[in-house]
C-alpha cells in the first residue's frame, strides 16, 4: 500500500473494497444523497451515493447496455420510455439508440444530482439531456408513476439499492410493481436492477424477483457482472405478454444492427450468458418465497445506513 | 467500520478487497509460499497464499466445479487425471465424482500446504486424499510433466497466477503448455485457471489465451463470476480433439447425470453462460497476439510481488 | 501493506490507527462491552474494549505507573485504596508497591473482563489479585461510592472514555466526583484518566479538569504520551488539602525509593515532564467553562458509538 | 467508517494512521520526492512528503517552535542561521521572530516543493520567504555545509527522517555532524529532528543522540508531542559551549518576550516538560552505544522504502 489515498466502499457488514483515489472532483449533500464524483485508479471517474459506487468511466457501459437493450427487445413496441431514476443519463443515451423511440421520460428525484452528471458526466450522457425526444421530472418516481394516466411501452428502473431511510426504499414492493404494471401498455416490458446475485449476498435478489413475479406474468431474472461492483449484479425483466427466452437469434440480431450507435457489451452471446443462470442461484430463486410489500420492504444494507 | 479485524487483500496496485476477520487459523511460511488459513465474516474459512484468497468454504464449489467438469466432458476418455497444484484436494474431489476415473496424480510442491489442507480444509478434500486412486508427488509440475512418459486423459492445471519470483511463473508459457500437450492421450483435454477476466484487468486471461492457441487446435476460453475473487474469473479449456461447443445438451446432460455426487454449481444452463462470453471480451480475446514464452514471461501482480 | 491482516482502531469520525494484527487471543461480548485481546505488531498483547486499545504489553507500564503514583505521593496516607474499573489488575499492581497499602477496593462492573483478564493478562496483574490485601466487587463504580460509608486515603478512576451508551457515561460528572469527595479522608486523592489531550482533540480533558475543581480546592491536570493511544493523554490529579507541585524533589524521591518493586516510568523527572504542560494546553484549559453534569454529560466518542 | 475517502500513512511495517481524506490539493513527483498536500479531517492542510505527514495546519506550530527556539536560546548569539532543508518557510518563520537574525539562509535541495510551499502553504511561511533576510539555495545540505568557509551561529535540520534511497540518509551521520560543527561560531548550536521517541521505536532516535555526542561536548534530547506525528517526537539539541539546562528561567522567559510575534507552544513550562524525559527513555538513551557514520547509516523505514 505505498499510495496514501484511498477509497473504501463497505458493502456489508463484513466486507468491501478499496481503490486508489486520484482525484475528489466532488464532494456534497443535496437534499436527497450525499453524492461524489472521484476518479480512481482502477476505474477512472466514478459516480458515488451515498458511499456506493454507482457507475465507473470504464465499465458503465456493460452495467448500462444490460439494463436497457433486453427490456427494449422484449417490449412489442418501443415508443414511449419511462426512466425511474437514471438520472446520470447514461440509461436515456442507450434508449436513444433504438430508432423506434419517440419519447423518453425522466423521473428522478434529485435536480442536484441531475445538474451534477450534465457537468461532470459528459461519457455518461453524451448529449442525451439535449436530445428534443426527452423530457425530465424532478419528483418521486412511484408518485409519478402511480398518478400517471397514458401508458409506456418500456419503464426502466435504474434506483440506487432498497435502504431503510433511502430514497428507493419503497420502490421495490409488489405494491410498486402493480403501479408499473398498471402503467405499462399491453405489450410492454419492465426491467430493474436488483442488487448483489453473489452467492453470499443474494437474498435480496431472490425477494426481488419473487415480488416481480406477484405483478408480472412473465419474469426473467438475470445476471451480469460488473466489475466494479465487485459481485455478479442481478436484473429482473418482467413482461405482460412473453419470455425473453421466446426471443430468436435472428430477431435480436436484426433489432440490435438498426441501432443508432454501435454497443460494445450487448449481443447474441452475450445475452445467452446473461440469461444461463447457475444451478446455485437458479435453485435459490425457486426457494425464495418472500415478498416485498410496502408493509413488510427489505433493505440491502441492513445496518450500514444507521447514520 | 464498527468491525476491528480486518483481512486486507490487495489484488492490483490500485484496487482491493477487504472482509471483517473473525479466526487466525494458521499462519506461516513454508520453503515456497505464505500460508493463511483466516476465517472471514463474508466467507467463512479462507485459504490464502502470498496474501491471495485461494478459496474459500462459501463459493469454492462454483471454482472447483467450474474448473474440473468441463475438462472431463470434454476428453474422450477420463481414466488417468493429472493435476498440476490442487493441493487442497477439491480438486480430485471434484475428479473423483466420474466413475470412470482410475487414477489421480496430483502433483503439487509443497508438501506443507498440502499438510495443513489435510488437518485444516477438510471441507475441500473429503476424503479425496484416502482414496485409493490418488497419488500425490511434490515437485515442480512442470518438470513433472517434461519428464513423464506415459499419458494422462486429462490435465488440469490448478496453479497461483504467475507472478516474478512466484512458484507458477514459468507454468503460463508455450514451452509449458506444448509440454503438457505431449502428455496428453489423443483425444486429451486440459483445462487451466487463467486469471482475471474483468473488463480492466484482462491482459494477462487474453495472453494465455492466446498461448494456449499457439499449442492446441481447440481452445475454449470461460469465465465465472467466483465472489471470493472480487471479479469474474477466466479459465482456459483445450482439446487436441474437438470443440466444447460441439458437445450436445443431451451428452452433457447424461454424463452430469452419472457422476456420484452431487454438483450445485455446473449443469447444462450454467455451461451456457460460462461458455457465452460478452461482446467486449470476446474483442479483445480477438486482437491479443502476445505469447507467453520462457523468455517473455508474464506476471499478473506486476508491482505487488516485490519483497 | 503486504501484510493482510490488521486491526484498525477508529478513534474519532475524522482518523484512527491499524496495527498488523498476529494473534486474535479472545473475543466476545460480555452483558457490558465488547472485549477483544489480540496480539499486534508494534504493541505485542492487547485488551480491546469496544474497539478502543486499553492498554498493550508494550506500554501498559506507562499508563499505569502515570495514573498511580503521582496520586499516591500526594494523599497523606495510603492504606486504604479504591480503584474504580481496573479490573485487568495493573492498578493495583502498582498500588500494592506502596508498603503502607493495607486494603486495596477494587470495583468493576464487568466480572468476565475480569476474568478474562486473570486468564489471558498476567503481565498486568502479576499476582496482584492472589494479593490478600485486595477485594474485587462486580457492580457500578459510581452506585459504591455513593453508598460507601467509610472513607477511603485513595481512589483511581481507571474507566473507559465517556461515552453516550457506555458504562462509564456518568463517572465523570460533577456528582460523581462529589461523591468520590465525601468518599474520601480529610487527606484523601483522587485521579482519574481524562481523555485525550491533543490539540485538535481537547474538550472532553478540559471540560474534566474544570469539572474536578468544582468538587475539589486542589487539581493538577497532567499529560503523558502513551504511544499505543496515539496521543499525548490526559489525566486529572486532586486533593482536599494540597497541590502536587508542593511536594518537594526530596520527598518524592524518598518515596520513590521505598517501593517494593521498580518502576520504569516514573521517577522525579519523569514527574516534572508530566507536570509541565504545553502554553496552548495550558491556554485552553484556563478558557474552559463547561462542567459536566448527569443532565449535561459529554461523550468522547459523539458519533462512533451509533450502534 | 462511514466515510469513504481516506489517507493513511504507514509508519512501519507494523502500524500506520488514517485519516479522512477532504481535498487531493496537490499531487505530484519531483525529482527528489512525491510530495502531496492535502486536507484531512482531523489536522486540516497537509504537506506530505514520500507519504509522511511532514506537518499539518493544527500543529505545525508545535512542531517549529520546539525545533527552533530552544536551540537559538542556547546559542552565544543568533545572527546567522542556517537552515538545512525547511522549505515550507516555517522555520524561518520562527528564526525571524528572534530580533537580533541579520541572515537566514535555506538550503532545501527541492526547488519544486519550495515553489509549492511558496503557493499553497501560506500559513507556514507567512511572509519568510519575502524577508530581506532570507536566501534560498537549492543544492544538497551537506555539500553545502561541507563547502561553506565562514560560520553561522545555530544551524537547524529539518529534514525528513533518514532512509535508504532517500534525499536525507547521510545527514544524520557522524561526518555530516563533524561538519555541522567546523561551520558552527564558538559559540554556536545545532539542533535537528531526530524520529519518534516512542518505547517501541527509539532506536533511531538514541542512535542519533550517541552519534551527536560523538561530534558535540553539550547534547540535550528533548521530545515534544506532535498529534499527527502519532508519536512523541524527539529532537537533539547539541552545543559547542553549554547545556541547555544551565540557562535559567530568567534568561529564557526574558529573551522569550523580546520576540516579534506571539508563541502559541513554547515558553518556560513547556521548556521544562520538553527537556524532562521520561526514566525509560534516559535509560535507552544512555544503554546506546551505535554511531551512525557514512559507512553504517541507519533507516527509520528499514522496510517500507523498498521501492
Amino acid at each position: 500500500m505505498l499510495n496514501s489515498k484511498w477509497f473504501l466502499e463497505q458493502t456489508t457488514d463484513h466486507e468491501g473494497s478499496f481503490h486508489s483515489l486520484e482525484e475528489i472532483i466532488y464532494a456534497g449533500n443535496t437534499r436527497y444523497q450525499h453524492i461524489e464524483i472521484v476518479r480512481i485508479g482502477s476505474y477512472g471517474k466514478c459516480l458515488v451515493i451515498d458511499g456506493k459506487i454507482q457507475s465507473s468511466e470504464v465499465d458503465e457501459f456493460i452495467y448500462h447496455e444490460a439494463l436497457v437493450h433486453p427490456t427494449m427487445l422484449l417490449a412489442d413496441s418501443c415508443n414511449k420510455i419511462l426512466i425511474a431514476g437514471g438520472g446520470e443519463g447514461a440509461v436515456a443515451r442507450e434508449v436513444l439508440k433504438h430508432p423506434s423511440v419517440s419519447d423518453v421520460t425522466i423521473v428522478d428525484l434529485d435536480e442536484i444530482a441531475v445538474a451534477l452528471s450534465k457537468q461532470y458526466l459528459l461519457q455518461w450522457h453524451r448529449g442525451a439531456f439535449q436530445d428534443s425526444r426527452v423530457r425530465i421530472f424532478h419528483e418521486d418516481a412511484r408518485k409519478f408513476i402511480e398518478r400517471h394516466t397514458s401508458k409506456f411501452d418500456v419503464i426502466i428502473v435504474d434506483l440506487p439499492e432498497p435502504s431503510d431511510g433511502g430514497p428507493a426504499f419503497l420502490l421495490y414492493t409488489k405494491e410498486f410493481y402493480d403501479s408499473v404494471y398498471n402503467c405499462l401498455n399491453e405489450g410492454g416490458a419492465m426491467v430493474t436492477q436488483a442488487t448483489s446475485a453473489s452467492v453470499n449476498n443474494l437474498k435480496v435478489f431472490a425477494a426481488i424477483v419473487n415480488t416481480v413475479k406477484e405483478a408480472f406474468p412473465y419474469v426473467n431474472p438475470y445476471v451480469v457482472n460488473i466489475p466494479s461492483f465487485f459481485a455478479p449484479w442481478g436484473f429482473v425483466l418482467s413482461s405482460k405478454k412473453r419470455d425473453i427466452l421466446s426471443l430468436s437469434r435472428q430477431y435480436i440480431e436484426d433489432t440490435l444492427d438498426r441501432l443508432t450507435g454501435e454497443l460494445r457489451f450487448y449481443d447474441y452471446e452475450t445475452h445467452q450468458g446473461m440469461f444461463s443462470l447457475p444451478k446455485y442461484l437458479r435453485n435459490a430463486l425457486k426457494q425464495e418465497d418472500f415478498v416485498i410489500k410496502d408493509s413488510s420492504p427489505i433493505s440491502f444494507y441492513p445496518s450500514l445506513n444507521r447514520k
